[in-house]
């Protein structure tokens, strides 16, 4: 799969001719993309294409695509699944290259289905054709007016910039009633279907280069192409266009929903999460959160940081902001000395000047106390941004005087210096009195709710986080040249902990210091060397359970018990058929965090780095960062700083504060080796990594190969 | 503060006349009031009052309450505040006993304000009236159409079985706009102002008897009651009535600004999750949960089970809803072999009999499907209730095909034999054409799309369990009668181990096995008794870090070792000045799980129980549980259960199992001695109580006494 040219997608979105091929009066669908296009202003030729009945929707039909007159930019297809083949066939002759494919039947039905998708699949290459779906309804080109699209859609049809990819088609329905509900602008808005031969990368790939679009939404239940995908989303952010996304199959149940639906491998949900966060995407929990978080971004662009001055008119809400906004991370500071002296002069008497500020229900006498108090907040250098509290009215006495006090507050908004977010108490509908108001004022987009408005504050504070490092350079992946020792096995099965600490150590990776003996004395000897008390294992590479057999030794205090030690294990192993004379003495460390690193191969996005808290309570909690590969050291180090027990290893509850600066390192170098060892590798696990102090030390490793 | 007599609040909201004292044109409160009482229906008589006009809002005036002809029944107070008084005086003498004070500038401005509450006050008292307020808007009685609010109420308001108590004026509006966009009906509403003569709990109790309202919802910044709270929560639950709140001041922030915008005290947030969760209130997180929760709630009422059946019209949808199924331990359960045949039958062949059924954009063309499918999946004895999403259309090109269809689907939910919550796809109004076609239906509430819906069901769920639990029979508390052993000192300061741990010990509570010895050879004697290896403390009871000062010796193997550690003990302590010739001596532990069981007094709830995982990780990890005391065996039990650590209890990676019900019984013990201590106890730890396996045993004790 290579991306579809992007020049070419944006030509497929404005087409100047459309034939609506397979049109009936029996349809509903032919009956709603008939009248989408006629209702929502589409300048150009509609034509219909029925070439048994001469008269549908009124109007006169052309038998085929070939007996319609003039130039067809796309065809949109609702026939028989038996006839497709043929519009197809047929449209490429005579020069029709884009089509959407409304039709049923293929993929998601298995069987023959998927013979016919092929087919589809294949015509569509052969004759260089833009094609999407099959069974999707098409696309709604608000910013062009642009409609072929089979279901209904109600007006008002509200154009905007945030550009809107879904891979279902029943909820673009109701995402497209959402945005209305709430003026939410649309440039563009996708309903994918099958992704036959046009992938939700294909338009996320127009859409980063479309100038009407700064938002993208997505309602993803599969990611069929990650490195598309990510290579798209890095693109996206360099330009500073928000991609936030409703990517489902969390739970185990959705993914295999997901994968039944859709056909398309479903990797792990945490390897999704961890992708999105290093690529800057914005990952939502419901569809209203996906279009109120894109609807503000489109509206306020990057925010230049957490630190928030909020502006309401109630007490009540004023607390939900706060107990919300530390949910999301974002700062309310008190206001400066100057700020609140200033707010004193605005404020009615009974007023206290806080952050949050509640200029009480004293609006409703001083209509523009709200926007002095904007003006005064914004002024705050400690302030980041502002956040309005305020509603578009749903039914207004006056509404002159409604229009007067938009029209001020507006303009008090966009002339302010520092972005100003507006959210509304609760998610309510911008009703045709908001709208009205909003279009006689072109007042800003208000987030619907302090709920969803307060999710959209955090994501578009943390986006334009990601978003300014970006700016500030994208970090270097650490890499490595593979130093190869001597005497390591061939790439094949696994390398247990001798020859995988040979290699690491070589590599950088610091290990436990350890030495081989091959007989009681020597081990013996090497204890001394090393430093007691030590550990004793049989270096047996292909033993696993060596512990089970009695292959480990732990805790001997000097020469005399390790000598012992060493003839147990050769009795012990000798008695299990194996050859347990060769052992490994190592230092036995005890105290310090435990923490294992670890690379796996995900099935859709490749190699990733694990870094977790080890130990027996920490697994049940679940303390891990995962990062796709490669990762720099400043990556690695958000990874670590992101674990639960970094307060720990900071140093709380009497632990030996441990270089954190180091830890990254040797994380980011466990990433760099992986990637080194590029395709052969399957998986690298340092368990433990041992982190005392200053000290960083790997006790074990295991290194598995894909054949 | 008593509880207001419930019968005589109900009379207080549902005046036949009402007097609007202060009445005038100038005033946008006034003007609301009356217009609210005129276009609401209110069928009494409006009386109006001011000294100063003959005529406000176009009809003759009162010169005072004592000037109106006939009964008053409520006064609605809007004066300046001087006169506020007067009027109250002037009532009461004419026989008004029941009032809204709008009027502002009370407690809530502080100084001079407090003086003039405290006024009001005196005055309700001395002649028995009933006062809501002030600085409250009124209330909103939709159920009999009396609507004494000092804001804009917009038509239509729609009169439903959710009573609304907020302890916010500016909300109270937004509440009412939510309840309106999304068709919930309201019985009552209060904004409750200062509460100086009437809180929210006397709301409550009057809303737990009133008939019309099913559901109570709650806006709350602080709970000035906690033991009538409770009480009336405990009556709610037992008459099944659901109470769902919003409690704000999860943040610090928020607590604190609640704190000054009430001056009511904020207790720890944590406890009031735990009193919640023990009382059956449902808290949420958003004025939209509140609302959607409680309109579900009214119209399901308590729910069977968790194993939910889902129907719906899209793939995209079910995914969605997988996923937050697993966020609110929802369980969706394959259907049997019955069902699925049974579906087979009745879906398209290309659509998948799987729960969550997507009965697939076929709807379209059957409209019975859905209300076919929903038969089918009612009927599996799998399934406890079912989830429909459904919304209602915004526009409808055949307004009479609609109510046909929506009129049979509701016949069918209604006639169903399990219970069928209805949810939208996304949070977006019911619109007009909704409306009439609900209207025109009786279809039932439709709960705001999926996120929130979801969250609602989980809440409905968890408190349906509650309330079966509650109908079982409620749990018996533990108690215990006291033993008080010879030698423990009064009580006042702390009791440290050796006395907590005796006082304990005969109060059932497991501890260590420990005993006094007044030389070294005692000591090693007495360790021969327990067992080795032992540890040695200093027996000294006033004295506090122990261990810095050389007064504790661990892990000590043998007669020989014990001997000498007693000597070096009483050398230490002899050092610092202390005796240290008695020592305590207890077999020394380890492996196993410890946890920290306490009792600390909290400022609003009382004496409260905490089970927590012990141990540095998960002390950082945070792994705690609360109950408000006293509790029973199975409460205990659930708090244990509901710890994190309780995977390691019973027994993963390896650990001994636990006896939970043991476990269990230890805590609910604590708590019971506790309570048994009453009012001198200001805490009470067990710390560490060490599990493993069968044996669970406390370590170490403090008792701290209030005096």
């Amino acid at each position: 799969m290579t991306t579809l040219d992007a020049d070419r997608l944006q030509e497929f979105f404005r087409p100047k001719s459309v034939a609506l091929v397979g049109a009936t009066d029996k349809s509903g669908w032919s009956t709603s993309t008939y009248n989408n296009l006629l209702q929502h202003g589409f300048a150009g030729d509609v034509h219909l294409v029925n070439p048994k009945t001469s008269v549908v929707h009124g109007v006169e039909t052309h038998r085929s695509l070939s007996d319609i007159p003039g130039p067809v930019d796309l065809a949109y297809v609702m026939t028989p699944i038996e006839v497709v083949p043929r519009v197809l066939e047929e449209g490429a002759a005579r020069g029709v290259r884009n089509y959407v494919i409304l039709t049923a039947g293929y993929g998601e039905v298995g069987g023959e289905g998927l013979v016919r998708e092929q087919e589809i699949s294949d015509i569509a290459r052969r004759h260089d054709l833009t094609v999407l779906g099959p069974n999707g309804n098409g696309f709604i080109n608000a910013a062009d007016s642009v409609t072929p699209y089979g279901l209904p859609i109600p007006p008002p049809l509200i154009g905007g910039s945030v550009g809107v990819v879904l891979q279902s088609g029943a909820l673009a329905s109701n995402v497209l009633a959402f945005a209305q509900a709430r003026n939410i602008g649309i440039s563009l808005l996708v309903s994918m279907g099958n992704e036959t031969a046009m992938a939700v990368t294909d338009v996320m790939n127009a859409l980063v280069d479309s100038p009407t679009t700064k938002v993208i939404a997505l309602f993803l239940e599969s990611i069929r192409h990650p490195e598309e995908f990510a290579e798209i989303a890095r693109r996206a952010l360099a330009a500073g266009k928000p991609i936030v996304a409703l990517k489902i199959g969390r739970s185990v149940k959705a993914s295999r929903t997901a994968q039944a639906h859709t056909g398309a491998l479903v990797g792990d949900d945490k390897t999704v999460d961890a992708a999105f966060r290093q690529l800057g995407v914005i990952r939502v929990g419901s569809l209203e959160d996906l279009m109120v978080t894109a609807g503000m971004l489109a509206e306020t662009g990057p925010l230049p940081g957490n630190r928030i001055g909020v502006v309401t008119p109630s007490g009540g809400a004023s607390e939900i902001i706060s107990d919300r906004a530390e949910d999301e991370g974002l700062e309310l500071p008190e206001f400066s000395e100057a700020t609140t002296a200033a707010l004193r002069e605005v404020l009615p008497p009974f007023a206290t000047p806080n952050n949050p500020l509640d200029v009480t229900g004293y609006v409703l006498l001083d209509r523009q106390l709200m926007s002095k108090s904007l003006e005064v907040v914004a002024a705050d250098p400690g302030v980041d941004a502002i956040m309005l509290l305020q509603d578009m009215p749903r039914v207004t006495p006056d509404f002159d005087l409604a229009v007067e006090n938009y029209r001020h507050t507006g303009e008090v908004v966009r002339s302010s210096a520092k972005p100003v977010v507006i959210v509304g108490n609760v998610l309510v509908d911008v009703n045709e009195t908001g709208r009205a108001l909003r279009e006689a004022t072109s007042y800003p987009q208000i987030a619907g709710g302090i709920e969803h408005g307060m999710t959209a504050l955090g994501h578009a504070v943390r986006w334009s986080q990601t978003y300014r490092r970006h700016l500030a350079g994208p970090d270097a992946p650490v890499s490595v040249e593979l130093t190869l020792p001597d005497g390591l096995p061939p790439r094949t099965g696994s390398w247990t902990e001798r020859h995988a600490a040979a290699f690491l150590s070589a590599n950088g990776i610091p290990m436990v210091p350890s030495r081989v003996a091959t007989s009681p004395d020597e081990a013996a000897r090497l204890a001394e060397e090393v430093g007691f008390p030590v550990v004793l294992k049989a270096a047996a590479d292909d033993l696993e359970h060596k512990s089970d057999l009695g292959g480990v030794e732990l805790g001997l205090g000097d020469a005399e018990s390790v000598r012992s030690a060493a003839q147990r294990i050769a009795d012990a192993l000798a008695k299990a058929g194996h050859d347990g004379s060769t052992t490994v003495v190592q230092p036995m460390r005890s105290g310090g965090t435990e923490l294992l690193v670890g690379v796996v191969r995900d099935p859709s996005w490749g190699l990733t780095l694990a870094v977790a808290t080890g130990g027996v309570w920490v697994e049940i909690l679940g303390d891990s960062q995962l990062r796709l590969l490669p990762v720099s050291d400043a990556e690695a180090r958000r990874a670590v700083e992101s674990l639960r027990s970094i307060e720990i290893l900071r140093g709380a509850r009497g632990q030996a504060p441990a270089d954190v600066d180091a830890l990254a390192a040797v994380v980011a170098r466990v990433g760099a080796v992986a990637v080194a060892l590029g395709d052969e590798l399957e998986s690298l696990e340092v368990n433990p990594l041992l982190v005392s102090g200053d000290r960083i030390e790997a006790l074990d490793a295991l290194i598995t190969w894909r054949s």
